[in-house]
């Protein structure tokens, strides 16, 4: 992530990977205040082992695109709605709009849930464990919704459920 | 892709793919027209050896996240400019705002080509091969610009390429 | 509604409908989560005797416009503003800009109430008692703005009133 | 129609409802141009037996929003992209944002065509011949798309539709 | 204006028109709800030897437009951000971008207090104590910045004003 | 106007008040390449007999909200959509959201003619051939409706137009 | 800056040229209610001494382009997010989108601070001393970062760090 | 400039800094493509003598902060707008939206010609023989004007060029 003050966002993003028990790296690198670190960090990632990188920024939001053009590994990158954003658009469309050759595969705005679930899924197209964890995930998805649909309860009338 | 009006744009993909020797299919599956067709596309795509699944919608553009909702392979997401989009807003925040759970990797509007490359980023996390291909497609960027540099001529003063 | 997180919000439809005496079915049906639910639900709700269905989402809203995938019936769609959207751009786009061939008839952002009353308006076609109180309805909101008129009181010139 | 300007968008609902059997009236009522003929309009649309209003407009949109509001028949509003829009925003805004108590069913920017289905859902919730109808309609749309699948051939491979 | 939740807003019109000694209706009238209303208070309005209309409406504010619509009298149109407004932006083009032939003159969001100096200006054109007024007022606004500026002290160094 | 390459929008203007016999100044006056022709410009203005001053500029457009600083007639603000506009929204933004005490009464983007008609309205509070003018030019607008649903024809069953 | 309800945000400016050592004026200067003021105090800005000038202002801000008029100064413009601000939007565009011959470096939303740094950016490049505390700052930016990772510490797993 | 297809553009950077006698650099560095030259560039700026960078780049535009990012130069970004932009809100965005610490002078939308002004007027705060063209550039400016006002002729009645 860009900055400390991302944390409160990305940590979704760390949070679901250890649900996945999917080791990772997790520390700030600036494009803007740190490039060498951010040139550095890029440009070792896959040697260090890693298989994807979430980048998290707001504003003109540089670091997955900067990342994205120096490894080969693919970047996921997280609009983060920083204050003095304007509305989130700015850190949206920095992400976003990568010119052809160097894409980053951006989420929804301060969405690193996501963005871990993401990762998960990339990692999981070689690991069978992963992708066998994210269809159980899934599932949990369909199943947490059936059960709000059970709490709803008999006050509204509702043919389908009842069925 | 949703349509065939958008084989125009999505057509990058498929060359991109190619170009790194990577198996793949191109066809026609509307979220809107085709709800069953896609279920099963989405369903059955991961048993029929697929890695990752590039879908490229206009307008209100279910398609990318319909997919994601069936599989539990990564999604990527082109965001294609039809007509009588809104600029293109519609397809961009259709694709990209997914809810937690569910993500799709978006990429730029029109930008099929990087949602190739990024498809290609995916498997070469796990295939040496295409890891490769992508190192030199990366040198072939830098190459490419270079080349250009040079042949901007001296008609221009440019003291850092002069040296 | 595609989450319970709708409910504050979907709730004005269904007290609207219950001001009109229109039976109605209030569940949770997530197109992301729930792809299948979804598909059942939509197909099946003609044979079930409804005329007309309300989908309500927030994000990449994709409930609205993949029920009116499946079904003949009209689909009213209510974009939500859910937090981390974009303004609520994005929901109202994912609803309103869906491709030739399957309308979703969206009302306002957060729209629930409006939705709810389009249903009575649709129902109201073919049902002389709908349509008799959707007059009387009609009626009392002139009438609640005129009693407002009058408990403005005197305080404010106002020559149009005082006729 | 609010303007003789919008009857190359609004002329496509026409075709779509000849194409469903139902009869319509066309033609010119403004908003700001013509008040009264508006109000006349719209005041004796039900008892001359009309069931549903299709209206469009284009800028500040007011037509579809004033007829709404002195009749009780549902209103389908349909944001035109006139010249000096601002990208279409003023319309679709304008049409969309409706306040509680007066909905207007808006379908996306120019699509006339998806205004003219809708009325034809709305009427085929007490028509069954008209349900028949769009449900063929429906699986029209279907086969088209089957169709230009199998058109695209064999030069993509495309392990799916080979099955 | 078109609802009593517009009153906070629009107060601000009545206070200025008083501070200018302008006599002035203040009253509430909703083009949805009461749109024979409207129409009857516009069309009266000039009779009633009403010299400006201010109109302030939020949402899909169809209000200023439509009373533009039956009188010859300068309109003033006050877009305000109601609850549930996509950032005003619905309120400002709904108001602001009529058609040829019916102009709105309209002012910042929520700016009731300019509409009201807007319209002090109109009368002022054929009223000279309502331009001599005005021409204090503009004074006013001066002299208030110049002791703001007093006020700010020396802690700042400022060689301008020091001067 | 503030450059010539805005005649071609601000024609409008002047080509209405010739029609309604008011009597105008066509001229170039740019806030930023001549602000003290601005300047002298709008303080003489009211001296020299004008009544209401036309301001039409593109881009951040200064010249509306400079005059009005520095006049008490009403100022009308014509946003143009010039080259490399982002879509017109900086014209309008530049001149709609004035601060409080500076009102300028912003009309459409490009419509110079409304400009045009507002002035006309403007003076035609106190000017009784020119209110008389205006009555006129909104029943001639009322009347070209009426002669369009006329030439329409029977081709299209239109039950209202027939009566 | 435009108004005393801007000090909040222009302060940064200001504490940032204190940290540089770098002597300024700060005031009060109003575009739309103390023109002649502006046209003043940027005309004569020049010979006083002044190198840059900073200005700042929301809603349609006017001052730096005005400024930039009469100066052959370089103007940095701080668009300020005023109450009633349409999102930012409109001073971020009345302050950037400027035309050709007056130029306004436009720095981020309510980013005073940066704006004071540019201003010693711009001093600095003739100004060996300030050239130096740029480089200071620069070095202490990277190392705030630096120390930030520190105190992170090993609570998550992270490679890169511990190398 | 980030790649050739932004030559269009920026050479009217080179056109007015040669006007003004300015020794420049003219080339491409690609942020994404050609990272590396990029840092070396920035780097190495200050010591080949470069008082000002002009950096200009479209969509995802991440050059001109990153320049920003590595040297105390002053850097002015110039947003492009390239093809499959979103209407040239990504580049604007990406450019202007930096965050603390590292400004860019942003200028508007296509305005290589204002990036080269600003640079003169910057570099005119210390070389007297910039700031005395600059000078006379606006005064070419303000005759500009005053030509075409006089070509204008008298077809147009102009009380205040006639006096």
């Amino acid at each position: 992530m860009g900055s400390d003050s991302d944390l409160n966002v990305m940590r979704d993003a760390a949070d679901i990977l250890k649900e996945f028990s999917i080791a990772f790296e997790l520390t700030i690198v600036s494009a803007h205040r740190t490039p060498k670190r951010m040139m550095e960090y890029a440009t070792t990632a896959k040697d260090r082992g890693l298989k994807v990188i979430i980048a998290g920024a707001g504003g003109a939001a540089h670091l997955p695109g900067m990342v994205a053009a120096v490894t080969v590994l693919p970047v996921i990158g997280v609009p983060v709605k920083s204050s003095n954003s304007i509305d989130g658009w700015d850190s949206v469309l920095s992400i976003l709009q990568m010119p052809n050759g160097v894409p980053v595969a951006t989420v929804a705005l301060n969405a690193a849930k996501n963005a871990g679930i993401l990762a998960a899924q990339i990692i999981g197209t070689s690991d069978k464990k992963v992708a066998e964890k994210l269809k159980k995930y899934k599932e949990g998805l369909e199943t947490s919704v059936k059960d709000k649909v059970k709490r709803m309860g008999s006050d509204w009338m509702n043919g389908f459920d009842k069925k």
